[in-house]
């Protein structure tokens, strides 16, 4: 009998589910705005959604083997709970309660970017290394660690806030209440923001010259301006590549990783703009010791990478 | 018949060598200046000072259970060698290979922040937490992790370079070539610098009328201004704590560890300036997650923490 997972992606904008295989094929996939509301509507949304998958690809509930669902942090593993997160706008809610009474079931419930390095880790071409970050440079930044060819969570399940590490004391301020957050710097929300202030201050044309009518400009105009030449965009992603590369270099001198993997709809979205630049940063500013054999790559799994962290969060079983 | 352990904390300025016995107590201790003239001459001397220590001390040899060696880093674990350390002055040294030979048997080589870490652990009082962090600011700043209840190293043995943690990506010049290093902002070198800048500039007066005649102001002269309500002296102590504040709330956001030791010279001796108010920054500024339960301190071991980190190295069978 095939063993098949349930994983539903939770973000702040969409929910994205989907019915995989543990050999890594996806079979059915649904993708819904996460409904403004509050937590109640977004936790029903999710089980009605899971039951219309289920529903449409004809396959049967007996066949799930488990369903696991990866949510924005702070998440506090052992209760399941997220805590205070920004992206959502929820307090506390039990969401790992919550889902396994709607859905009539145990669920795992684990922290968005965990779940995606566990998808890298485990569907990846790096499973044989011991210690892998993944990190996730999209609206905003995070990351997941592996450390020991497990994942690595820290004391509550709060481990990974790569994008609240501050690398620029003075800098920009976080929406976390910091000054100088790398996700203040170098996130799409980042870029979004500077480039608000530059058409404020009559700036950056050639990257508007980019941006349809009616749309405010972001990460995706300033790479379309970057690639026709536009200086403005060059300079504004020669920043983001220095802040990505500043935080990067701080990770492989303080934990020397085998691997680092970046991910995220910025970073694949930016890929042929961001990866060499910062992996040349990198080279040039880490360690020799912690720099040398460093593999920094973009995954491969795309958009879907949390679905298949889904399906290892389940079925592999030395996932603790 | 009593279990002994020769180690060796080898430092930019001292060698400091012990013979500790595996219940903690501290038999015999040498310090010698780490003599000039390159690695050949300071690996003769450790190996000359060992053996004088055991003479002095009526130890025989064969009551040495094992000799173990800290060694500023970077270092390669696996090779037991010293890559380009800036505060040795050297590039690439076998210190394990040389001493191992020097010495007629096998010692174990770590890094200082590692072995460190290492004694807090178990010649602490947290040996049953998982997730530790040691924290030097002395000369330079450095860390040594502990994951899991194991020392964690990296790929490579370059882990826990904390002091080059970029967190003002516009700071000062570190002697890494980076700017805004965290040991850069905070170490007892940079204070020192800071204090001969402003001395430069004729501020400081309060600091320099605490310090004695022909003798450079450093952290000890800081700390003398500052205990006198000198108002220059009390704003440097704030941007140290800030700095170092951000520097740990940034561990306890990536890592989320249960505790975060502080030793070093700086920290011990300017202790009742620093702990208090770093705690009360990292409890404003890392995420409620990652803070709640957080357990900040100074070590209890003073000076000796290396040498108790030798002593674990040599003596604790699940140290890896």
């Amino acid at each position: 009998m095939r063993e098949l997972v349930l994983g539903v992606d939770l973000g702040g904008t969409k929910i994205l589910s989907g019915i995989i295989g543990t050999d890594g094929g996806i079979l059915a996939k649904s993708r819904l705005l996460t409904p403004a509301g509050g937590p109640e509507r977004v936790l029903d949304t999710i089980a009605a959604s899971a039951a219309q998958l289920l529903q449409a690809s004809g396959i049967r509930e007996q066949e799930i083997t488990g369903i696991a669902i990866a949510a924005p942090g702070p998440l506090d593993f052992a209760e399941g709970m997220v805590r205070d997160s920004p992206n959502l706008g929820w307090g506390r809610v039990k969401v790992k309660e919550e889902l396994s009474r709607r859905m009539g079931r145990p669920v795992i419930v684990e922290k968005d970017t965990n779940m995606a390095a566990l998808g890298e880790y485990y569907y990846g071409p790096y499973s044989k290394c011991r210690e892998l970050l993944y990190i996730t440079v999209s609206t905003g930044i995070g990351a997941g660690i592996i450390i020991g060819g497990n994942l690595y969570r820290g004391r509550a399940g709060g481990a990974g806030e790569f994008g609240h590490m501050v690398v620029d004391a003075q800098g920009a301020l976080c929406n976390c209440g910091r000054r100088g957050c790398l996700e203040a710097l170098a996130s799409g929300n980042a870029i979004s923001r500077q480039l608000d202030e530059m058409a404020g201050q009559g700036r950056g044309q050639g990257i508007l010259a980019c941006t349809p009518a009616g749309k405010r400009p972001g990460p995706r105009e300033l790479a379309a301006a970057a690639r026709q030449g536009d200086e403005e965009a060059e300079l504004l992603i020669a920043r983001i590549v220095q802040y990505l590369g500043i935080g990067i270099a701080n990770l492989a001198n303080l934990l020397n990783p085998e691997v680092i993997i970046l991910g995220g709809g910025v970073m694949l979205g930016l890929r042929d703009l961001l990866l060499q630049p910062v992996r040349e940063y990198v080279q040039r500013h880490a360690f020799a010791l912690n720099r040398e054999d460093l593999i920094i790559d973009c995954t491969a799994l795309g958009d879907d990478i949390v679905l298949y962290g889904c399906v290892a969060a389940v079925s592999i079983k030395d996932v603790k």
